[in-house]
C-alpha cells in the first residue's frame, strides 16, 4: 500500500496578533504562518504548519518541490529529499528569539510542516490519530498554561483589542483572571524581559497572591546577565515551577544553574541536538522545551523527550503565535510522550478566534481533549485559507520584525539582551 | 480501526547450538528461545523472539495473560500494561555475559518480544514494512558481521559439528574462510577471551593476514583488567575497527578510552538508559552495540540509536544465539536506522539452517535485502515450532549455564572476567 505524494501546497497565511511585548519590541498587527498541504490523493491531505518568514518560506517552497513520489511513511527519505533541495543554507532567524542558527536547525525547520503532513496523512490512510503513529496516547487529556504577556492596549493608531492594556502587576493579574475564566488553565506563565526584573518578580508576586495554586513560570528571553539571573533565581526559589531563559548561552545558564536551585527551562540555548551534549554536560538546564517547529518535528521531538528522559531533564513545550494545525500537533505529540510534565505554551487566546482550520481543538478546563479521529484530527477551513493569504498579500510584513516595529514608536529600543 | 489483541501464545523451543567457547564457558548443546504471537484475528499474528530462560520465560507468559484488548498500535500502553503486571522484578541473568541487572532492564526485555509483535501486526495490516513504521528505509542491504568463535570440534561425546575445531590463529582464520565463503561477510568480530590476550591478538594478526580488507573486532567479554585492555589496545590501534568490552565496568572502560585511541564498544557496560548518562560523560565507550532483546524493543532501540547520534556515540547491532524473528527484527531496525554504521553481529550461521520460520531472510555477499513484504516479513513455520518446542520439553535444559557446562569437563573452571 504505497502512499507516494502527488501534490505539495504552500500557502502563507497572516492574522492579526495583539500589541505583546518581549525583550526584542512588541509584536506586529499581523504574525505569519505557513500552511502546508501534503496532497497523497483519493481525498488524503494532510496539513503542516510553520513560520511564515520569507526566507524560511522560500525555503519550504524549494523543498516543497521535491517531494512528489515520496511515500508518506519515508520520513527518512523526506529528511534526505529537504536536504538535497536546499543544499548546506544557515538561515538565521532575525527577530532574536531563538538563540545562534545552524544548517542542521534551519534544515529541521523546514522538514518539520512536511513531517506533520506525511504523518497526517498515514494516519488518516490507517484511521489512527496521529498520537498512535508515535507509539500510542499516554493522557487523553493535554494541558496548556496561560501564556501571559505584558502588552499595549492597542496597536497604536488602531482600536483597543479585546484583552486591554497589562504594563503593570495589576494588569496582568487582570490578564490571567480573563485567560483562565476563559479556557480553565491550571498554569501561568508570564513572558518577561519587558521591564526591570523587580517589577517582573512582583508582578509573579501578585499572580501567586491572586492564584495560589497554579504553578508559575517567568521567560525573560535572555534579558538578564548571569548575575542578575542568580539574584532574581535565589529571590523566587518556591515561587516559580521554572525560570526559562534568564541569560543567554549554555555556559551562562550553568552559571546560573550551578549558583541556584531553580530549575532552568529553555528554548533559546538547546534549540538543536547539536546543544544537547554540552547544555546536559554542562548541567545547564533542567527543562528542555521542546517545539516540533524547531526541532525537526513530531518523531525529533518524541526523541528529544527520550534524550530527556535519560539524562534526567524535564520536558515542557515551546509556542510562537500559531493557528490550529500546529495546536492539533502539538496535542498528538503530547499525548504520545511519556515524560511531558509540564503544561504546554500556546498563543491560541492571542488569536482572537481566527484560524485556518475549521473546527479548532478546544480548551476545556485548560486542557485539549486528544483527538479519536485519523491524523491530526483537523481539517483546513478552505475560505479561511483564502482569507488569510490575502491578508498575508496585503499586510505588508513578509518577516517578523518586533525590533523594528517598536523602533516606530521607541526610536532609540534596542533589544534587551542581557540588558539587566 | 482498531486493532485489539485477542491472544498472546508463548512457545519455548530449543535449537542444537555448537560449542562455542567464551569468557563464561562453552554453549552447551541446546540454546533455548521463546516465540511470542501476538494474535490480532482475521489472520494478523505478529511474532516476536526472546530468550528461553527460565526466570524470563515466566515473565514473559505473566505479561502475555495482560495483553489481550491491547491495541497493537499502543506500545506505550504495552509497556505499562506489563510493567502493572510484572510489578517491580529484577531478574538478573545468570551466564554472566551482559552487565548489572535492573527493573528496569527487566521490563525493557519482557516488553520486547510483544513490541516486536505488536509492529508486525501493524505492519500487516497497514500492508508496510515494520522498517516503514520506525521512520523509513534508509538502507536495501543490511550488513553482518562473520561472527567468529573459538570452539571444539564437537560437544563432548557427541558427532563433530560442521565447523570443526578452532582453538588457535589456523583454526579461526579457517572458520573465517568458511563462513565468510558461504554468506559472504565482508567484516569480522572474534568473540576472545577465551585465551591469553596476546594469543587473541595473534588470531586478529592471522585474519588481516588473510583478509587484508576485512573490519576485524575483537570482544573478550570483560575478559582483562584495565592495565590489559591498554596494553592490548594499544598493540591493536589500527588493526581493529573496535575493540568491544575489554574491560567490566564503565569506570574501567572510561580508564582504557582515555588511555588510548582505540574506539571501544559495548554490549556489557552500557545496557540500559540508565547507564547512558555516566558512560557518554566519562566518555567510556565509542560505539554502543544496540539490541531490541535487551533495550526493550525497536523503537527504544532507534531512540537509542539517536541518544548515539546527539552524543557522537557509533552505533552497532549485538547478538546472541537466535532464530529468524529476531534475524526480521534486527533487518528492520537497521534499515531505519540512519546512524548505524557498522555490520550487524549474528549468531545465524551457527544454527545449521535450523530455523522457526518458513523462509528465514537469507545473506547475500554478507548482508541481508530488507523485505518488502508488510510486517517483519517472515512467518512461523508450524511443524518447525512443534518440533522445536518438543526439544525445549525433552532437551533438559531451562537456562543457559555456559559455566556449568563447562564445569562438567573442566571441574575447576571459573568465569575469566577481568582475569587477564
Amino acid at each position: 500500500m504505497s502512499l507516494p505524494i502527488r501534490e505539495v501546497r504552500v500557502t502563507p497565511i497572516a492574522f492579526p496578533d495583539p500589541p505583546l511585548l518581549n525583550v526584542a519590541g512588541v509584536h506586529q498587527p499581523w504574525a505569519l504562518r505557513t500552511v502546508v498541504e501534503v496532497d497523497a490523493g483519493d481525498g488524503l491531505v494532510g496539513l503542516g504548519e510553520t513560520y511564515g518568514d520569507a526566507p524560511h518560506l522560500d525555503l519550504v517552497r524549494r523543498a516543497a518541490t521535491a517531494l512528489t513520489g515520496l511515500d508518506v511513511w519515508d520520513l527518512n527519505g523526506l529528511r534526505a529529499r529537504v536536504a538535497a533541495a536546499l543544499g548546506v543554507v544557515d538561515e538565521p532567524d532575525r527577530h532574536g528569539l531563538t538563540g545562534p542558527s545552524s544548517a542542521e536547525k534551519t534544515l529541521a525547520r523546514v522538514v518539520s510542516p512536511f513531517e506533520s503532513g506525511c504523518l497526517d496523512v498515514a494516519g488518516q490512510a490507517t484511521g489512527r490519530p496521529v498520537s498512535d503513529l508515535l507509539g500510542g496516547r499516554v493522557r487523553d487529556r493535554v494541558p496548556f498554561s496561560a501564556y501571559l504577556f505584558y502588552k499595549w492596549a492597542a496597536h497604536p493608531g488602531a482600536e483597543p483589542d479585546e484583552w486591554g492594556e497589562a504594563l503593570d502587576p495589576d494588569g496582568v493579574v487582570a490578564q490571567a483572571r480573563r485567560m483562565i475564566d476563559r479556557y480553565g488553565f491550571t498554569s501561568i506563565k508570564l513572558k518577561g524581559g519587558v521591564f526591570a526584573p523587580d517589577a517582573e518578580v512582583e508582578a509573579i508576586k501578585a499572580l501567586r497572591a491572586a492564584f495560589p495554586d497554579h504553578p508559575l513560570r517567568l521567560d525573560p528571553n535572555c534579558g538578564w546577565t548571569p548575575a542578575t539571573a542568580i539574584r532574581v533565581a535565589k529571590a523566587t526559589e518556591g515561587l516559580l515551577e521554572y525560570l526559562e531563559d534568564p541569560t543567554p548561552g549554555i555556559d551562562g545558564m550553568a552559571e546560573v544553574a550551578a549558583a541556584t536551585g531553580m530549575p532552568l527551562a529553555t528554548n533559546m540555548c538547546v534549540i538543536g541536538f547539536a546543544d544537547i551534549a554540552e547544555a546536559f554536560t554542562k548541567r545547564a538546564v533542567g527543562v528542555v522545551l521542546s517545539d516540533h517547529h524547531y526541532w525537526g518535528g513530531l518523531r525529533a521531538s518524541a526523541a528529544l523527550a527520550e534524550i530527556c528522559r535519560t539524562f534526567g531533564v524535564g520536558v515542557s513545550m515551546h509556542s510562537n503565535s500559531h493557528l490550529g494545525v500546529s495546536l492539533a500537533a502539538m496535542v498528538q505529540l503530547a499525548a504520545a510522550t511519556p515524560n511531558l510534565g509540564y503544561a504546554l505554551d500556546t498563543h491560541t487566546p492571542w488569536q482572537s478566534g481566527v484560524d485556518v482550520v475549521a473546527e479548532p481543538l478546544r480548551f476545556h478546563e485548560g486542557a485539549v481533549t486528544v483527538p479519536d479521529t485519523p491524523g491530526l484530527g483537523v481539517t483546513l477551513d478552505p475560505d479561511a485559507l483564502e482569507r488569510m493569504h490575502r491578508d498575508y498579500l496585503d499586510c505588508g510584513i513578509r518577516e517578523r520584525d518586533d525590533t523594528g516595529y517598536m523602533r516606530g514608536f521607541v526610536p532609540d529600543f534596542t533589544r534587551r539582551t542581557a540588558a539587566w
